[in-house]
């Protein structure tokens, strides 16, 4: 874990390649250190010795008179040896390899020549080939990718650069909070499972996705997922035929076949997702909730159609609709009109306010024979979003203590009423299935920690 | 099809319940109905003879001088049967029961009644139990959901009320365009085949989609459905068993075997969607573009990553990525660097700005042996979403002939980048793997047609 300290928590930084250009790559990942309030030394390096953002540059990491943590290297690949060669002697101890022209495009000697370099030096490398790293806890966004990165608590590792750059900027649109992502590239030194064995130590992370094409070590991949006390989703592309061939194009990944990696994401714990909207959503749900007790859970509704387009979608993903007691129904029976429905889905029709629903999700809330908590509500003509996402917040905060996941349906209302959920830490949906499906990839993630010893232990 | 004229073409329209609280579903009815530009005449009733917004009520609707075509009515339960009659005396030819309190609390007797004074003067109903119509060629929005509706191509059909109201409010939000919105309630006379055979001959009208939770005649319902020449997407709630008992609950609807309804939508013709997300994002694609002349597609992508998951999902649906001619592939070859893709898919690289989206967007375009398009784009630090949309529509305009579907992940000027395609006709998706199903889901909505001579004939 010591071992990637110096590319996480670097005390000091030397970014090698910062042009005065705003369009190029280097000047990009050194104004996005310098305004995202890393709060270590930045240097920057270019042969011109160029005056970028104020700063002076040097025109070799040799000159600078300090020690160097971490190097961040933006120049063409056929530089970047002698560069790397430098840093060794300079005792840098980590790498950022931006560059691209490495085995992607088939030099792979090239690449074996640059690995061989920092072991020589005992530097770790995370690239080359990628477009570098964000991490929160060190106010660090060392990456050409957006500015503004709303922090979190989703870790983030991409083999993808593209993807991973668009999915900052989308993550940050939703307020979707991030701890860090970490573009992979070619992984020459530094894999998922270097990274993992970091993440998982790290506070600051509640949840871990990653989006990979093929593995080269799978063996220590499990390992490291077996190691890791949170939840990790994983997007494992190139299943099919074609989306193989492509991968291997892309990032010349062998895919290998696809009911191997599910079968060892399991056992290992981990979760695999469908796509990338449920890895956000099925994260979002893990890093804001307590786990689920059960498998059970409640639907609240006050609408019956959305209500029974839930309940389908728990029997599909494995969820059990609680038996609600009899008790408990009469209590909730005093909030709802006589049409209304104290059985699961709980439904307190087109007529509910928000009282009804501070009422009805108190009584849930404060009932430890109720585990999971499924909020539907879909928008009315006599009732305000915002007073209905206000008193949920109430309720919530009355004893925060079991999942509980929301779906408004509706307009811009609606849209802004999930916002101010989000913000109490309370995970919203576009869908209810979208809801549902979360809940039951926590339950997955729990069972597969208590069927699996090597994992709990 | 002239049955249902009066209803979705009245010539006039009374109100009979119109409050002059605006919380009363009678006033909102009202209000939304004069402000929603109807060119007919609109009259309001109520006991008192109010004057509402304006317009003085009479006490009866046998007071109006004029003939009227559509009476909506919004009164308890207990007096419906008394103003149908007179209503029936009047020569009215259409009813909207709003009113709620028949069938769906236990009251079979009234709504038989009910039926039975229809009949007797053969007026056709609508309800009761429902939040009215909303019908773009008429402007008349007749409902007691929001008063702006985006107005549009796709007709939608909701056996829930709390759930029509809601996507009416989420599909505005959206921008996604509606030609008529109709609430089924009850379906004491009016069910889903006869809006259906209204609706097949409506010019507005491109795709359909229908929210049921159960069917009363199914015979009448497939039958109606061959006959739709346009595309018809169900969602049929009740698919599970704790769902169908909430269905059964909720709108008296015995939900059915699930398997059978699957077989009945698909010797039918039609599409049945797994979500609301996913019928809107079908039923997009068929209102905006022509259907796919094959189940061959090219993805056209700036992200490798996102490419090879666009490939996954195009396996997993059943589409076929197009192989790409020779002379094709090298003139794709000069559009983009050398370590870009000219195979399918067609990855230009995050090197590529709008001239080469352009420029390899024309090419897809002109050649004849290129059926559907999947373009993608991530957002980089290096272009703009806006110029991409930009070159993306002008390109499109050399000649839209075939199917085109965009998904952009990234951002705000994503977001603003996909809103303005949507509003030339290209339809957009925020996962790629929603493009794919979407597009799969036209060629199956086509092979449908081909394999059936019912339906076709």
């Amino acid at each position: 874990m010591q071992e990637l300290q110096a590319l996480f928590k670097p005390r000091s930084i030397a970014v090698i390649g910062v042009s005065s250009n705003p369009k190029k790559i280097g000047y990009e990942i050194f104004k996005n250190i310098i305004s995202s309030g890393y709060e270590g030394k930045v240097y920057p390096v270019n042969l011109e010795g160029k005056i970028v953002l104020g700063f002076k540059s040097f025109t070799s990491i040799s000159h600078i008179p300090e020690e160097i943590d971490l190097a961040i290297i933006s120049i063409p690949a056929a530089f970047v040896i002698d560069v790397v060669e430098e840093c060794g002697k300079k005792g840098v101890k980590a790498l950022i390899v931006i560059s691209s022209g490495f085995k992607e495009i088939g030099n792979i000697e090239l690449e074996e020549r640059l690995l061989s370099i920092t072991k020589k030096y005992g530097m770790r490398m995370l690239g080359p080939n990628v477009f570098g790293l964000y991490y929160a806890p060190s106010k660090l966004n060392a990456t050409f990718g957006p500015q503004k990165i709303h922090p979190g608590k989703i870790a983030f590792i991409t083999q993808s650069g593209a993807l991973g750059i668009a999915l900052m900027e989308w993550a940050t649109m939703r307020k979707i909070g991030l701890s860090a992502v970490i573009s992979m590239g070619n992984k020459a030194d530094i894999d998922e499972a270097d990274v993992l064995d970091y993440i998982s130590h790290d506070e600051d992370t509640k949840a871990v996705i990653i989006y990979m094409e093929g593995v080269r070590d799978g063996r220590k991949l499990m390992k490291s997922l077996s190691k890791v006390k949170k939840p990790v989703v994983i997007i494992k592309s190139g299943r099919s035929e074609v989306g193989a061939a492509a991968a291997s194009s892309h990032t010349g990944s062998l895919a290998g076949s696809d009911i191997v990696y599910s079968a060892a994401f399991k056992q290992s714990g981990a979760l695999r997702a469908d796509d990338l909207l449920q890895a956000f959503n099925w994260a979002k749900l893990m890093v804001m909730q307590p786990p689920p007790k059960s498998r059970e859970c409640v639907i609240l509704t006050n609408g019956g159609g959305i209500g029974v387009l839930a309940a389908d979608a728990c029997e599909k993903e494995g969820l059990k609709l609680s038996i609600i007691p009899e008790d408990l129904q009469n209590e909730l029976k005093k909030i709802m009109p006589i049409f209304g429905s104290s059985k699961n889905p709980i439904d307190l029709t087109g007529q509910a306010g928000s009282n009804e629903y501070y009422n009805s999700l108190r009584l849930l809330i404060k009932d430890d024979r109720i585990d999971s908590i499924i909020l539907l509500y879909c928008q009315t003509a006599i009732t305000d979003p915002l007073e209905i996402s206000n008193s949920i917040l109430e309720a919530y905060n009355l004893a925060p203590n079991k999942p509980i996941l929301v779906c408004f349906l509706g307009g811009e209302k609606c849209e802004e009423a999930m916002r101010r959920l989000e913000e109490a830490s309370i995970p919203t949906y576009e869908m209810p299935e979208h809801a549902v499906s979360s809940l039951a990839a926590y339950c997955n993630w729990k069972a597969n920690w208590k069927a699996n010893p090597t994992i709990s232990s």
